[in-house]
Order: C-alpha cells, then sequence, then structure tokens
C-alpha cells in the first residue's frame, strides 16, 4: 500500500493540487481557478472530487493519509484563512475542517512560504538543517523559518512576516498600509519600483533581467541596489535565530549571481562577527511548479515521519 | 530528598552562585570575583569548592542534579566559553566539562541573556507562554527567544542577538565594530550617549532616570527618543517569531513608564497590521539579584521537567 498526502495550494488566481509521497514524488496533478468555488466550500468540494479522481487513478494499492494546504493567511493553529486580502471569500474561513469532512482525513493548513520552508526541508536543500530561513520572492516578499529543527509559527500561527520588517523609515508604501517594508524594495515588485525610479521606464522584472544581462548599467543597477538592501535585511535577520543557510526562492531568485552576488557581499558586510563566513545563502533546490504542491503536503509528511 | 540545581553565573566582576530547587527557590548563594580565578579551571574549582559546602549546610536530606551556567559568550552546543571579551580568560574555554569533573554531576551551559529567558519562563512571568522575547537593557542590550515553546539557540549556539541588529545605518560605533547596532541606542549605555548628545553632559543612567522623574525636560526626552528607537526595533522583531510578549529586564527596564510608555507607543505605532493590540511589552518579574542564579539552574531544571 503506498500512502499519499494530497498537497494544494490555495492561490489569489490558480488552486493547485496534488498527490504526493513520503519521498517527495508528486504521482499526479491538477489545477483550477480559485475563483471557480463561489465559497471556499465549494472549492473545496471541487478540489476534493479531483482528489477523488486522482486516487481512483492511482490505483487500489494506494490511501490517503492527509490533506496539507498553503493558502495565503493560512494559519496553521486554527486552520482558518483569516482576512487573506488577494482572495475573493472574506472574514475566517474554517479550511481544514471543510477538507476533512470531505476526504474524511486530517487536514493541516498554512501559509505558501511557510509550506515551502518545509517543503525544502523534507525534500530540498534543507534536508537534515534544523536552522534556516526560506524566503519567497515574488510579487511580495514572504518567508518560512526554521529553529531548533521546528517551523516556527509564533504565539498566533503568524511568525515569518519578514517581507514587513521596516527596511527605511518613511520609505515606499506597502500594501499593509505602513512605508518601508523590505518587500517593497527586495521583490520583484520593488525590483520594478526600483528600476523605474532610475529610468523612469516600467518594465517587468524579467525584462529588467534580461537587460541586466545583455550589459545594461541601469538594470545592472537595479539588481546590485537590490542586492544590497536583501543583504542588509538579511544580515539583521540571522541574528534572531542564527540559521545555517538562507534559501532564496521565487522569480527573482532565477536571476541567479545577478541577485546573489551582491546580497552575498552586503550580507557578509553587514554581520555581525560571529556569524561571519559561516552562513551560505543560497537557490532554494525546488522546481517553481512543484513547491507550492510538495510544501503543502509537507505539512503532513512532517508529521508522520 | 530534595533535588537542587547549582546555578552560578559568571561575570566579568563578579561570579554568583546558588543552590535552587525545582521551584525556582533559592536556598543558599554566595559570590566571588571573578579574578579569583587566574584560569578558568581554578575559578571552577573554588566555586565547585564553595557549592559543595553549600549542600553539606543544606543537610543529607539534599542531592545536587546538576550544574547550570550562565556566562558571556557561553555556547550551549559546545559547553566553551568562546572567545569572551569581557573575561580575563582568552580563547575557547571547556567551562562544563571542569564544572562536571568537580562536581560530578550534568552541566549545562548558556550566556546570560538566553539563561535568564529561560528563568522568566519556569519561575517567572513567562510560565506556560512558548512564544516570547526576553530583552536584558544593561551594559548592551542582551536576548533570549522561546519560539515553539524552546529557547532558540541558532545552528551555532549564537542566536539571539537582538542587540547587535543595526537599527541606524552609519549610526553610533559599537563594540562590535560596527555601527548603528541597536545596543548603541536602546541600553544603559545608548541612553547615556543620547543624554549627552542633547546636553553635552555625561551623567549614569540612573541619573537620567531621576531627572526625568523631577521633569527636567532634556532627560524627559532622552526617555522618549530611548522609547521611540526601542519600540521601532521591538516591532521588526517580533515579525520573526510573533511572540506573545516581550520582557525587558535590567537597570533600563526600572525606569518603568518612563521607558514603557514610548516604548509601547512606538512599537504599536509601527507594528505590522495582524500583530497590533495583542503582543505585550511587560517588565520581567524576576529579581535582579536572582535572575542570574534562577536563569543558569534553569538549563537544569527545564530539561528534567
Amino acid at each position: 500500500m503506498t500512502k499519499l498526502v494530497a498537497g494544494i495550494d490555495i492561490g489569489g488566481t490558480n488552486t493547485a493540487y496534488g498527490l504526493v509521497d513520503a519521498r517527495g514524488t508528486i504521482h499526479s496533478r491538477g489545477s483550477i481557478p480559485t475563483s471557480a468555488g463561489v465559497t471556499a466550500e465549494a472549492l473545496v468540494e471541487t478540489v476534493s472530487q479531483r482528489i477523488r479522481e486522482l486516487l481512483v487513478q492511482a490505483g487500489p494499492q494506494t490511501e490517503l493519509v492527509g490533506a496539507g494546504v498553503g493558502a495565503p493567511n493560512g494559519n496553521y493553529f486554527s486552520g482558518c484563512i483569516e482576512f487573506a486580502p488577494n482572495l475573493h471569500w472574506k472574514g475566517i474561513i474554517p479550511l481544514t475542517s471543510y477538507f476533512e469532512k470531505q476526504l474524511a482525513v486530517k487536514s493541516l493548513l498554512t501559509n505558501d512560504a511557510k509550506a515551502a520552508a518545509l517543503g525544502e526541508r523534507l525534500f530540498g536543500g534543507a534536508k537534515g538543517m534544523n536552522d534556516f530561513f526560506f524566503i519567497t520572492l515574488g510579487t511580495g516578499l514572504g518567508s518560512g523559518i526554521v529553529a531548533n529543527g521546528s517551523l516556527i509559527y509564533g504565539h498566533d500561527g503568524l511568525a515569518g512576516e519578514v517581507g514587513h520588517t521596516i527596511l527605511i523609515p518613511d520609505g515606499r508604501p506597502c500594501g499593509c498600509g505602513r512605508k518601508g517594508c523590505l518587500e517593497t524594495y527586495c521583490s520583484a515588485t520593488g525590483l520594478r519600483t526600483t528600476y523605474f525610479e532610475k529610468t523612469g521606464t516600467r518594465l517587468e522584472a524579467a525584462a529588467i533581467c534580461e537587460k541586466a544581462l545583455a550589459g545594461d548599467a541601469a538594470a545592472q543597477e537595479t539588481f546590485i541596489r537590490t542586492g544590497e538592501w536583501l543583504g542588509f535585511a538579511l544580515a539583521n535577520s540571522v541574528a534572531y535565530t542564527s540559521p545555517s543557510a538562507i534559501f532564496l526562492f521565487g522569480g527573482l531568485a532565477h536571476s541567479g549571481e545577478l541577485l546573489f552576488k551582491p546580497t552575498r557581499e552586503s550580507f557578509e558586510k553587514n554581520l555581525l562577527g560571529i556569524y561571519q563566513n559561516k552562513i551560505k545563502i543560497l537557490p532554494s533546490s525546488l522546481q517553481e511548479t512543484d513547491a507550492a504542491i510538495l510544501g503543502a503536503a509537507s505539512l503532513i509528511w512532517e508529521g508522520a515521519a
């Protein structure tokens, strides 16, 4: 009998799901628009139906042992999505209880970055690491912190908001309503703003990356400045939990040395002496297309280990 | 049979020791100058002799079950004091092995702020709390972070250096060799510097406190500015581990509302929305004279619980 976990990632646009075994292999998968569910409960019903179909296809020698879910503002302790600004359902949504009702297995929820951090630990480059940071550089900056061997949830399930530490007081306006948050500088959105401030031109992050690789000075300076900010912020961050590595994930992390070189330089320059030359900044080893499903499934596999 | 733990605090000037029971009562105690030990091993020998004498006085119905030690740059994992700048012994000192040899019981070591954080959890205001910060405001700013129910040591035993996060880039010179560290602003030393910058007069922190209480404007502004900095830094700090409370300990924490009021105001003002109005900033409930011994003893009692 092969034990499988349903890994489900609910995003602002799409909801991806898949069946994941204990070794991190995704046996089968699918995706539907999140808007397909007028209510969250309706979406859970549809996704659960699809998962049951995948299980039938997987054959009689398989068994579903749990459903892990990653979602914006997903609270591990309550199993609820709480006031997610970029989902069309409002208020507090008891998501894991919906899944448990539909699938009759244990369901656990956390936000997408925390789930991916667990995925990195179980199935990626952080295997065996008890202390690391996982940073997603996408539209915003998300984070999952593993310390003393466990993912840090905080007293309310809302730990790991490194993207909303203030980098520059009274700096750029942030979606959270405050100013100067790290994610307004170090994210795909932040990169675009920095490039726009330098050139007056609005480009997507991927286009700025292409220009930088082709030798464009303004685009290269944009990456250097972004790396300087990120390295500074990460140098401060490690003083809390002293991780052995920091994994960068997401669109911006694919720009390779364009981002990693200035980030590492600024990181080492700003580090307290006792931390210098021993904390690695690494690209995540999770595939972009797999990370969300693997991460969500890790919520269940972690407890099963 | 009453089980007792030796709690030992090695400071730059004095080494305090005491016998602590499982409920946090200090049965007996003593202190000697740290300089009494020409070598660390000699100090351990003398302190161990004193502890054996206290045990004899405690009577035949007592048993020593461990020796917990707090010391600057004390590394929990290695049991060594590593390159402590304010002790007269140099290099790496295998302190717990010295104590285990002398006392024939298990010995554990960490730095003073982490030990005191454990003391707050076992015997103080953080009983039952799984996520909190413990901040010492003395000559510097020390910190111990408890998350997911355990004290965070980090991959190398060196987590919890919140005092060395950079508050103001290129700011005040710090003893660590960098500039703008939080502890150069938020500590007794920082308070004195701020007052000196405002007035041109050098006063001790206690004298600035007295002046502020007597209505002196510059002294009051000094506390307000210190609280603004501390509140801002703590608002950023909670984004890592989302603690339910932050305990302030040490000389500066005794200034009461002079410090707590501006700190709380700045903290709430700078907090991310999801954390507002739910994280308490509290004075430590540990007595100044007991905290170091209780904290050190907590290293052993924590594991015994």
